[in-house]
C-alpha cells in the first residue's frame, strides 16, 4: 500500500505519444502479412459470433467446420506443414496465424487446433513420408477431418498410463486396438464426436508379449459418415463453452488396422513382429515422441494472451467512455478511468499481456527454429519444451483472469452476451487445463531446471524426480544456486556491490531482472535443499515432494516470469529511441515492478527488499498508471483486434 | 514459501472424526426446518439443472417462471413477508431460504430474488398500507410479477443521478413518467422483457418546477400480456448466464400513473402538489429508502457463499476418487487431495467458506432485529448497511475465485456442463456485480468507518466524503486511530505487552484478531492522513481520492475481514468440547492464518511479522492442511448440498 501522493516526475521526463501503427507494427513482427490475412477472414467470418449464441449445438458445428474448411483455402490454417501437401512450408507462420485466430470466435480457434495442430501434427510429426503421402494433402484441405485421441477418462496427465492397448498379430500383421476397462475409453476428443474420419489413437503397444509403451496409430473411425465396425462414439454433450467442437468419448472394441498404421517416425514393428527404435530407452523414446508435439502448448499459450487483449481492449475503451460520480467535478461525472483504483486493475494487467506478447515471440521463433532444423539439439529441444510448458500456464492464467476483471470492469453491460465476455470467458476457460494442466506444467518446468534438463523433460513421474534430485544432482543444484554464487550471478548483471538490492534505481531493468533472477535461483535451491534434507530423515519420497508442491509450483513460475521479462527488456533495449520506446518501457517498468510487488513478501522474507523499499515500489506502480493513463488506448488499439472482433456495440462505441 | 519440514503435532492433539449431522444443525441454525423444506424443493425441481441446457431461451423463462411459482405455493419464498398477506412473518427464515436456494439452478434463484426480494420488497419497504393491501397479496403468491426498475444505461452504481422523470400534473393528480435520454432508460431490469406486469420505478420527482430527488413508484408496463400504451420495452437478450431470468431494457414516454403510485412511506405528494416528508434532509431521505432494501444485499452475498459450496462439495469429493501419477507408490497412482498442493488450492476456500458463512449468520439475525423492530436506531442501521454491504463483496468475490479454483481442480471433466461449473460459473458471475458493485461498496464500508457513519451511509459522492474526512473528521479519526490507542486496543485482547504480536501463539484466536484488528485500524488511519494531507497540498479533492483509493478499498476489505473472523471466533468459541469444535477449530485456525499469510507483505512493512514468523505461518498452514486432509469431505458433506444439486456423477460418484 502505497503511503505517499505523487513521487515527482523523473527529470527529463516527457509524456510519449504513441505511433499506433508502427507499434502494430512491432508487434506483429516479421509475421505481420501471416496476420493480416487472418484479421481479413476474422472480419469476413465475423457473423461467427452471432451465430455462436443464435445456433444449436448441431448446427453451430456444422458451421465451424464449415469456417474451417473455408478459412484452409486461403491458406491461413496449413502454413506450419510442407509446400509439396499444399502447406506453407512456415511454421513461424503457422503459430503467428493461430494467435491471430484468437481474436474471434474461439470454437473456431479450437477447431483449427485440433484439425491441424494436433491430428495434422501427428501425422506430420510422428509418421514416415508414407503417412505423409497418405494424409497430409487432404488434411490440410480440410477433405479428410481427424481427431488426436490421446485423453482417456482415467488419464490425462500422465500419458504414459493410458490404458488403450494395441497388439500386434503378426499372422494377419495388424494392429488390434482394444479399450480395455471404462477409464480408458478416449474423453473430451475434438472432433470425434461427429466429424473426424480418423483418428491418431495412442495406445499400449504390445508385441509378443512384450509392452513397448505408448503409440500412436492411425485409425479409421468413420467411413461415409458412418462409425467403423467395433469402434463407439458417444457425445461429450455440451460444455462450458467451445459448442462449435464436437468433443467426444471412444471406445475400441478389437479394431483392425494394418502394421503401416503405426506413426512410425520413431519405432516401427518389421512385418515379423520384432520391435525397432532407433531411440533406446523406452523413457526417452516416449518423451521424444511427445516433445515434436509441443507445438501446440506453444498455440495454446498465444492464444490466451490475444484473448486477453480482447477483453483489455474492450475495457479499456468502455472505461473512456463511461462516467460514474462526481468526483473530480461538481458538475460533470468521472471517466472511470481516471479513476487510480481503476487504473490499478487494468494497467498492470496491460503491461503483462506486452511482457507476454514478447516473451511469447521468443519461444515461437525458438519452435520455428528447432523444427526447422536451424538449431536442433537435445538441450535446445528440451529447454524449448520448458518455455512452451512455462508460457502457456502463465499465457492461459492471465487470460482467466484478465477476462473476469475485464467483465467486472465493464459491470453489467459486461454480463450481456452481446459485449463479447460470456463467450471469451467460457470459451478461454479450459485453456489452463487442455494442452497439459496449468500445475502440472510448472512442475514440468521446476523438474527441468532441478536436472538441468538431463533426463527426458516430460518424464513426470515425482518419485523418480525425486529420487534424481536427491541421488544424482543434489549437490551439484545447491552448488550452483548458492548464495555466493547467485550473488556473483547478479553482480554480472547489477556492478553495484553487495548493495545492489538497496542502490540500483527501481526503473533499472538490470535492478528489476536482478530480483526476478534472484528469486528464482533462491527457490529453487530451496526446493533442492527440502527434498534432500526429506530423503535424509528417511521419508518417503513421494511424501517429500507433496510437501515441497508448492515451492517447487512457485520456482516454476519464478522462473517463467523472469523469462518474460528478459524478453520485455530486450525488445524494449533494442528499439530506437522515440515515444514508442519510452511508451514500452513505461509498461516493461510496469510489468517488472508489479511483479515484484505482488510477491513482495517473499522479496523481504528473504532480505531482498526493505520496506522501505518495497512501499516504494507500489507508490511507483501508482505513479507509472498515471504516466500510462494518456496512451491507454492507443496502447490497446496498437494489438489491431478487428473492431467486428470487439463487438459490444454499446461500449467502445 | 515454507522453508522447514513438518512441524511436530501439537501436544494434545487427536485428530477429530466429524459428526456430520450435528455439524450440519449448527450451520443450519435456528431456521433448519426452512433449509429442509428449500432442500426437498430443489431436489424435486432437480430437473430444472438439465432444462436449462436443453431449452431454449423462450421455454426456460416461461419454465422458471412456473417453478418459481410453484415454489410459491409451498410459503418458501414469501417467508418475509407479514402473515396477513399470506406471507410468514420472519424475516431471518426469509434470508435462510434464499440462501438456501443457491444450491439450485441459479436463474430460479435470481427471479425469487427480483419477484419477492426487490420488487416485493419495494412495495412492503417503501409503500404503505395502500400499496401492502393492493399487492402484497397477489405478488407473494406469484399470481402477479413485477419488476425493479431502478437501474439505467447510464447509471448503476450512482443512483441520485437517475435520468428517469416523474412530474407531478396537478390538475389530473397524476404522475407523468418520462425517459428523458437514451442513457436514462432502464436495464438489466429482471422480469421486464417478459413477465413483469408491474414496475416499481425509480425516477427523479418533480413537483411544482423543484425537483425532490430520487423516488419510487408503481407502474403498470403490461396489461393481459400486452405492453402498456407509452411504455416499450427491448430484451436484453442473452446473457453469460442466468439466462432463466428475462432481463430488459424500459422507455417510459410520458405514461401517466395516480398520485397514489408512488410509494409514500418516506415522502408524499399532497394532492393540491404540496410534497411533505417526515425527513428532513433530502440526501438522507433518499439513503433512507435505498437503506430499507438491504436484504437484497444480504441475500446475494449468502448465496454466493452457497453456490461457493457446491463447488468446493464437488472439487473435494472428485479428488479422493480421481489418480494421477505415482508418488508415493510405485504401483498405484496418488489420489489428488493427498497431495500437498491440492490441499492447498481447496482448503484454505474451504475454511474461509466456513468462515463467511458464519459472518452471514451474523448480518441476517442484525437484518432480522432491524427490521423486526427488535433493535432498530440509526447507529444500527448504518452498520448493518455496511455489514451487508461488506459481505456482499467479499462473499460474491469468493464465490468467482473458488467456483474457477474448483473448475481447474477438476480438469477437463470440470468443463462437460452435465458436471455443473458450467452454469455455476456463468450464472453467478454477476454477483460481483449486481446488488452493488463490490468496489463501490468497499468504498461504502470505507466511508462509514471514516465518518463513524455520521452521514447518511449510501451516499458515496467522493467529493463529499473527502470534505468531510478531511474538514470535519480527521483529526477524530486520526486520534482515534493513533498508533498508541490502537496498540491500547490490541493489547484489550492480548495482554502480553508490547511484544505481543512476537510471542503469542499463532493458533492463540486473541492473536490472530489482533492481527486483523491491527491492519484495519493502521490502514484507516493511513487512509485518513493521506486524504488530510492532500488537501492541504491543495490538491483537488477529486484527484487525492483517486490518489488514495486503493488504499480506501484495501482498508474496507481489513475492516471486512476482521469482521469474519470475529464471527468465526465467536461461533468456535461458543462451541460444547468435542470433536466438531476441534474440527473447527482448524477451519478457524486455516482462514485467519491464510488471510495473514495473504497480507503478510502488509505486516511485515508495518513491523508486525518478522521475517521468521511469517514462514513459520506459511509453514502452519500447510500442516493445518494436511490435519484437514482426513475430515475434508465430513467438513463438506455438513453443507447437506442435496445430490441431485451436485449432479457430476462421474466426479462425487
Amino acid at each position: 500500500m502505497a503511503t505517499n501522493m505523487a513521487a515527482p516526475p523523473q527529470p527529463g521526463y516527457v509524456q510519449p505519444d504513441v505511433d499506433v501503427p508502427a507499434l502494430t507494427a512491432l508487434l506483429d513482427g516479421k509475421y505481420a502479412d501471416v496476420r493480416d490475412l487472418v484479421r481479413t477472414n476474422l472480419a469476413k467470418y465475423s457473423q461467427i459470433l452471432d451465430e455462436a449464441e443464435e445456433m444449436s449445438i448441431d448446427d453451430f458445428r456444422e458451421r465451424v467446420r464449415e469456417v474451417v474448411v473455408e478459412m484452409a483455402a486461403t491458406g491461413q490454417t496449413g502454413m506450419g506443414f510442407p509446400e509439396e501437401y499444399g502447406g506453407g512450408g512456415d511454421i513461424g507462420a503457422s503459430i503467428a496465424a493461430f494467435e491471430t485466430l484468437a481474436y474471434g470466435d474461439l470454437s473456431v480457434l479450437v477447431k483449427v487446433g485440433v484439425q491441424f495442430g494436433l491430428f495434422g501434427g501427428a501425422i506430420l510429426q510422428l509418421g514416415s513420408k508414407h503417412h505423409h503421402d497418405a494424409y497430409l494433402a487432404d488434411l490440410v484441405s480440410g477433405k479428410v477431418m481427424g481427431c488426436f485421441a490421446m485423453t482417456e477418462t482415467g488419464h490425462g496427465s500422465n500419458v504414459q498410463a493410458l490404458g488403450t492397448v494395441a497388439t500386434y498379430d503378426q499372422e494377419t500383421q495388424e494392429f488390434v486396438i482394444t479399450t480395455t476397462s471404462e477409464s480408458a475409453r478416449k474423453d473430451y476428443i475434438g472432433n470425434a464426436a461427429k466429424h473426424a474420419e480418423l483418428a491418431v489413437v495412442f495406445a499400449q503397444l504390445e508385441v509378443g508379449g512384450a509392452s513397448e509403451g505408448v503409440h500412436a496409430f492411425v485409425v479409421p473411425i468413420r467411413e461415409n459418415g458412418s462409425v467403423c465396425p467395433g469402434v463407439r462414439i458417444e457425445d461429450d454433450g455440451r460444455k462450458m463453452g467451445l459448442n462449435g467442437v464436437d468433443n467426444g468419448r471412444i471406445w475400441f472394441d478389437g479394431v483392425r488396422v494394418p502394421r503401416t498404421a503405426l506413426l512410425n517416425r520413431f519405432a516401427d514393428v518389421t512385418p515379423e513382429g520384432v520391435y525397432e527404435s532407433p531411440i533406446e530407452n523406452p523413457n526417452r523414446r516416449f518423451f521424444t515422441m511427445l516433445g515434436t508435439l509441443v507445438q501446440g502448448r506453444v498455440c495454446v499459450g498465444g492464444a490466451g494472451i490475444n484473448a486477453a487483449k480482447v477483453a483489455l481492449a474492450i475495457a479499456t475503451k468502455y472505461a473512456v467512455r463511461r462516467r460514474q460520480f462526481e468526483a473530480t467535478s461538481d458538475t460533470e461525472e468521472e471517466l472511470l478511468l481516471d479513476y487510480g483504483l481503476h487504473q490499478r486493475r487494468l494497467f498492470p494487467l496491460i503491461a503483462r499481456t506486452y511482457a507476454l506478447h514478447f516473451a511469447q515471440e521468443v519461444v515461437a521463433a525458438q519452435l520455428h527454429d528447432v523444427f526447422s532444423g536451424i538449431s536442433d539439439d537435445e538441450h535446445t529441444r528440451r529447454e524449448l519444451e520448458s518455455r512452451a510448458a512455462g508460457t502457456k500456464a502463465l499465457g492461459t492464467w492471465h487470460a482467466t483472469r484478465t477476462i473476469q476483471e475485464c467483465r467486472e470492469a465493464c459491470g453489467g453491460a459486461g454480463y450481456l452476451a452481446v459485449n463479447r465476455f460470456a463467450a471469451l470467458k467460457a470459451d478461454s476457460d479450459i485453456f489452463t487445463t487442455f494442452e497439459g494442466d496449468n500445475h502440472v506444467l510448472l512442475q514440468l518446468v521446476a523438474k527441468g531446471l532441478l536436472t538441468d534438463y538431463a533426463s527426458e523433460f516430460e518424464d513426470l513421474d515425482q518419485l523418480g524426480m525425486v529420487r534424481f534430485v536427491t541421488n544424482l544432482a543434489v549437490e551439484t543444484v545447491i552448488e550452483k544456486t548458492s548464495v555466493h554464487k547467485l550473488f556473483e550471478r547478479v553482480r554480472d548483471l547489477l556492478p553495484g556491490g553487495d548493495d545492489w538490492d538497496q542502490e540500483a534505481g527501481l526503473l533499472d531493468p538490470d535492478y528489476q531482472l536482478a530480483m526476478l533472477r534472484f528469486r528464482e535461483e533462491h527457490m529453487l535451491a530451496g526446493v533442492a535443499r527440502r527434498l534432500k534434507r526429506g530423503i535424509d530423515q528417511k521419508m518417503n519420497p513421494g511424501e517429500v515432494f507433496s510437501h515441497v508442491q508448492d515451492h517447487v509450483v512457485a520456482a516454476a513460475n519464478a522462473h517463467v516470469e523472469r523469462l518474460v521479462l528478459e524478453a520485455f527488456v530486450d525488445k524494449t533495449r533494442g528499439l530506437p529511441a522515440g515515444d514508442n520506446k519510452v511508451a514500452l518501457s513505461l509498461l516493461c517498468d510496469l510489468f517488472a515492478l508489479s511483479t515484484i510487488e505482488a510477491d513482495r513478501a517473499w522479496f523481504m522474507e528473504h532480505g531482498r527488499l526493505t520496506v522501505q523499499r518495497s512501499k516504494a515500489i507500489s507508490r511507483e506502480v501508482n505513479n507509472l498508471c498515471r504516466k500510462i493513463r494518456p496512451i491507454a488506448v492507443p496502447l490497446v488499439d496498437a494489438w489491431a483486434v478487428p473492431p467486428e472482433m470487439l463487438r459490444s456495440p454499446d461500449l467502445v462505441g
